[in-house]
């Protein structure tokens, strides 16, 4: 390890794989600097070292903990993660979970493939005892003041009505964590809200989460229901999860460029477009993915934020924020002690 | 049947169920008129004659071809469709059900419950020969000019992988009859583009759409892609697709929801909003689903248009419309043919 600067002993040391990402190592050096500067975080950069030396060369990084950790190799985005993962020990991926699987590091940063990341995380952390699978939980913008949670967006295709209980059970600690509500709403995404409908998956989950005393369950949620800020914590298969995230992410481009299109298409459009600027661009800070700092790899044995693949530096910064509130909030261990009283049976009402 | 006003020899006959929906009969009634008087259509409103001619009192439909067909009960949004359908024998949605059976109307029109309109159909109009299950079709806006149809959107919670391939048939067919298309491009909606993603069923399905001459055939689509304007006919299970459908509208309204908020929250965002109103009200009818007529139930022996329960006068005329263009193209016997061949082995290269 070639420290860069000194490192003070309470930060929280984030691992961030400098080579992942559609603008990697550039953007991902960027937020990682900005991470350090402006939020006080230690940073330990994954990579080949001249790579990130020389783009830490851009900027001013006097008296900022950032750290180079070598790694050799790089998993890119069209290799299929479970090869690439067995075959490339010396990744950067690979490096960056070993940080955090070691110690050295209290959570990691990658952007990137979704899959070589959730992979890496899986073998080198591990699972967390009784947690059946671990999940991706991702946050996204509602119109009121607190976020949606989805659990799972696209780590498990497949699931059983246990495993959605479980990945309820994990939100609604992420979502505490995240955002300081206690008892989040937690919700079951249908086809509809009454409790006749749907698949015998979803069916079966909500009879599980009835039962639970940890959970705030409030039953079966729409598609139309977590934008409007009816949920906290949506909980869904990997499949449901990513289409709903994916569809979500698609409809707010699309209304843009539609408002784009016909705002720039007359002259009282344009006029009122750059007089009204500031309500536009605080629209789109509250709909920028971006500000949500990625997703959350829950059920393994460690803090592990998986960015978006074009994170550019305010997503990779904002993603570093979120890895370490969520080490600082001790996420890991909260999960262990909730599935370790479940197990003794003591979180049934 | 006591006709209002004489209806010509060549008319398209529609009839409409006056009692289903959060607006009925006021805004039924009112779009009915609107489709009568506006797009020359032959017109059966099915409810309590008393009540829908004191709707009609409201409206000059001197020389309309609208008629009144008696039906003396209504199926309430919150009864279980099966077994209110079973119940009611003269409930409107049946009774209109029943004017395409007898094959005195060319098509229908029904807002309200969804679940009753499609049972009523189901069990009046019955399964198009070789049809393994009717779905539900509905058009959603892209960022394009030409509209992305979702099929199913939640008729069937779960499918097996013919039913998908039957859902592609029968949407590329009613994609060419609404937006007259010749092929349009067909993709299964999944977690991911590559062929080796997803579930067991759509990796099935995958494999039988992609040995169809009959199908132009793309591929896997994400939920990012049809807001896009990446695909026409995008096929999915009804859990999937209600979700994605449902999600759509939620953040489409978030986001105006939001532009309202933050436009009227400063005076340069009042001014701007107001000098650029044209624009916005262009983004509000491009996005508006009252534009697009209603979601078609497809594979049953007839043509049925379900409407959004809140369905506004707008909304019913062009529902209205929507089903006077199906009945116009023959869509029911076009599918008809194309499965009749297919069962004799023809349709597949």
């Amino acid at each position: 390890m070639s420290e860069v600067n000194g490192v003070s002993k309470n930060m929280t040391r984030i691992a961030v794989d400098a080579m992942g990402g559609d603008f990697a190592p550039r953007e991902i050096v960027y937020g990682a600097v900005l991470a350090a500067r402006d939020l006080g975080i230690s940073i330990q950069l994954v990579g080949p070292p001249e790579i990130i030396q020389k783009e830490l060369q851009r900027h001013k990084i006097d008296g900022l903990a950032i750290a180079i950790i070598p790694a050799s190799q790089v998993v890119s985005m069209d290799e299929k993660p479970s090869r690439a993962i067995v075959k490339k020990k010396d990744s950067s991926i690979i490096v960056t979970t070993r940080q955090v699987s070691s110690h050295a590091a209290d959570g990691m940063v990658a952007a990137g493939s979704t899959g070589a990341a959730a992979v890496a995380a899986q073998i080198e952390l591990g699972r967390i005892a009784n947690v059946s699978r671990s999940a991706i939980a991702c946050s996204m913008p509602t119109s009121t003041d607190s976020p949606a949670l989805l659990i799972d967006v696209g780590a498990n295709a497949e699931c059983d009505p246990h495993q959605l209980l479980q990945f309820g059970q994990m939100g609604s600690l992420v979502y505490t964590a995240l955002y300081h509500i206690k008892r989040p709403r937690v919700g079951i995404l249908n086809l509809g809200s009454e409790e006749t409908k749907g698949t015998d998956l979803v069916r079966e989950a909500y009879k599980l989460m009835q039962s639970r005393s940890d959970l705030n369950f409030i039953g079966f949620v729409e598609g139309r229901d977590f934008p409007m800020g009816k949920v906290d914590v949506v909980v869904t298969d990997g499949f449901v999860g990513n289409v709903a995230l994916k569809t979500a992410e698609g409809i707010a481009k699309m209304i843009k460029l539609m408002l784009k299109q016909e705002l720039l298409a007359s002259w009282p459009g344009k006029i009122g477009a750059t007089i009204a600027r500031g309500s536009f661009d605080r629209v789109e800070k509250r709909t920028n993915y971006a500000q949500y700092g990625g997703a959350l790899l829950v059920g393994v044995k460690g803090v592990c934020v998986i960015a978006h693949g074009g994170s550019t530096h305010t997503a990779i910064k904002n993603a570093i924020r979120v890895a370490a509130d969520m080490a600082d909030a001790k996420i890991v261990e909260k999960i262990e002690k909730t599935f370790s009283l479940a197990t003794a049976g003591s979180g049934v009402s």
